[in-house]
């Protein structure tokens, strides 16, 4: 009986770029907790360290010297999960045990010389550089890989084990689980609506507001209707756009300037640098350049696992791993909760 | 060049149960870990604690005691994302707006009223009470629910907020994810190869030995050809069992045989209470247990976390949320490791 209220009452919520569904129970965000607490972030990161192998001037494990370089810095990661040769499975023996080939690359790119500096404390055009080495590294690798995943693990307990501020960029031979499901998802919703997705996604939650963080005349970023995680965002060009070397000038400089905008309010929700992981997503590369892509929609999904605090998150676990992922609020309180944060970086307040 | 080792040479392997890929970089398992150390679990839980909800005697969020119960204990959750009673959502204005109906109901299940007791630690007929009570559970809320999760979340580290050994139920009105997954893989490979898929690959493994980490007459543990997580294992029945509900008396005491032993290899790995997220997957229920469900096969999954050492464990974040699943050691390798181990469980050994 009674209304229907998203905030009250469980439901389901279909994600239409994985194909699955979300269980929203907003009412459980009242329960206590008891469990594990994370540590807060450190605050005393050295600006300079030379026994941290992603500072300038450092050596890193293979022996190299690092540059005392003065903006971005791209290196080859010295434990890459992907190879460019690697001999070749046998051919399956059986269809329940298959084993099929894996090349590819993984590079690190640190952000800025010092070690002490987050995505969200830098200046835009040290943000910008960040977003032109993304695009260089996106057509670099592109030119022969199908898939090109950028991505920043940030903060200890998205297992990043360096606090100097970097992301990874690995590329493979193959299309990722991720990508071939969006692959399929986008395809088939162009041909159904004649549409992207992601487009008329966009021009809905332009209209919709109750989901929308920040957003300027090229991009907008929302709490997507399917979010997962708590304060999950997804950031979206107007235009239509297939991939991050297809921005144009002022788009990346309009990408700068919202990506400072949203990381502010993050770090601003529980006063400390806050946790994700992220990772740009856009039309396949490689072999898949001379194909019809006009079904992808650049995009980057945040991924941040807290939950009410600096030191309670929340955790994607039993339930989740083994049936349907769960959220204690709804994406529209979470957008709520985001818009209504200064834009004004909470260490800089004071000054 | 030369020739292709597991071991030393990323690959991929297909999933046939999710029907996705997890890529295999054992090589990695060298790179140093400068990242976060995961807190040892407490050695020092009280065998009984009136303050703990889930003791015998205590009382509970909403008022209650709890009996002085001897064995297992079942409850309502007091904070359940599922409810039988909601209002529905309306009816979706767009076809990028998908809410649907959910209801179900949660309940917790202790597993014995010791707080100082895990299911290794527990005996035989104890542990054999626990899976009576699973078949109950299943039995009771499968006569109208189609989907029984049953999940047990081990350790702070798996998101679990009361060391108390139990486990949790959510029954709900819908096929969760991961369930509509299996029941599709599941039912195409019937459909096809005219066995169902977990008992062609039990018999697989029972021969090939290679991934096998314990057996006995009706069951057998297995590091999957294709896991995810570095000690991740999957319990099969060696004949035909669509549900828990299904199981005869003798199968009943060799599971709790089977899972005692395998559950104090886990926490001899690394001398530690190993921690874990896992739960049972079979035929759905409720409405259909009127068709035929003969594609599937029982089976429980164990996802437990650890990589290296008890504070050091993988973290599934950027690469493997945005694109796949990484794993640094081969699934035969951790096979060969839990194999090797004693069964004993190490706080008993010197006694
Ligand atoms: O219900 P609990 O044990 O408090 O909660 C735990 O398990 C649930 C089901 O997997 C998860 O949704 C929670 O994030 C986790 O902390
Ligand atoms: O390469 P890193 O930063 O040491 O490692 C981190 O990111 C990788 C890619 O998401 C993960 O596979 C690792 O588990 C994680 O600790």
């Amino acid at each position: 009986g009674g209304r229907f209220r998203a905030s009250e009452h469980q439901h389901v919520r279909y994600n239409p770029l994985r194909d699955d569904w979300v269980l929203v129970s907003a009412h459980r965000v009242k329960r206590p907790w008891q469990g594990q607490l994370e540590k807060p972030p450190p605050e005393d990161v050295p600006r300079w360290d030379p026994k941290n192998p992603l500072c300038p001037g450092a050596t890193r494990a293979n022996g190299e010297v690092n540059p005392n370089y003065e903006g971005t810095f791209v290196f080859p990661n010295d434990f890459p999960a992907l190879q460019p040769d690697a001999p070749e499975p046998d051919d399956s023996d059986h269809p329940l045990f298959r084993a099929a080939p894996a090349r590819g690359v993984c590079k690190v790119m640190c952000f800025h010389p010092w070690s002490d500096l987050t995505l969200p404390l830098m200046s835009l055009p040290e943000i910008r550089a960040v977003i032109d080495a993304w695009a260089e590294l996106a057509t670099e690798l592109g030119a022969s890989y199908p898939w090109v995943q950028i991505f920043e693990n940030k903060g200890a307990m998205m297992g990043c084990s360096n606090p100097h501020p970097h992301c990874q960029v690995w590329a493979s031979s193959f299309l990722p689980n991720e990508a071939c499901l969006e692959d399929r998802t986008q395809r088939q919703h162009l041909s159904q609506h004649g549409i992207p997705m992601l487009l008329e996604y966009a021009e809905q939650e332009a209209g919709r507001k109750e989901r929308l963080v920040v957003e300027n005349a090229d991009w907008l970023v929302v709490v997507p209707y399917w979010a997962t995680w708590p304060y999950q965002t997804l950031l979206l060009p107007r235009r239509h756009v297939c991939r991050l070397q297809d921005l144009s000038d002022s788009e990346k400089d309009s990408l700068a300037s919202i990506m400072q905008r949203l990381l502010i309010k993050y770090d601003n929700l529980f006063e400390v640098s806050f946790p994700y992981s992220m990772g740009w997503h856009g039309a396949p590369t490689g072999p898949y350049l001379q194909e019809d892509c006009r079904h992808w929609q650049l995009h980057a999904h945040y991924y941040p696992p807290l939950l009410r605090s600096a030191t309670v998150r929340k955790f994607m676990v039993g339930y989740e791993m083994l049936a349907q992922a769960q959220r204690d609020l709804t994406p529209e309180q979470a957008a709520e909760r985001l818009r209504s944060l200064p834009e004004v970086h909470y260490k800089k307040r004071a000054e």
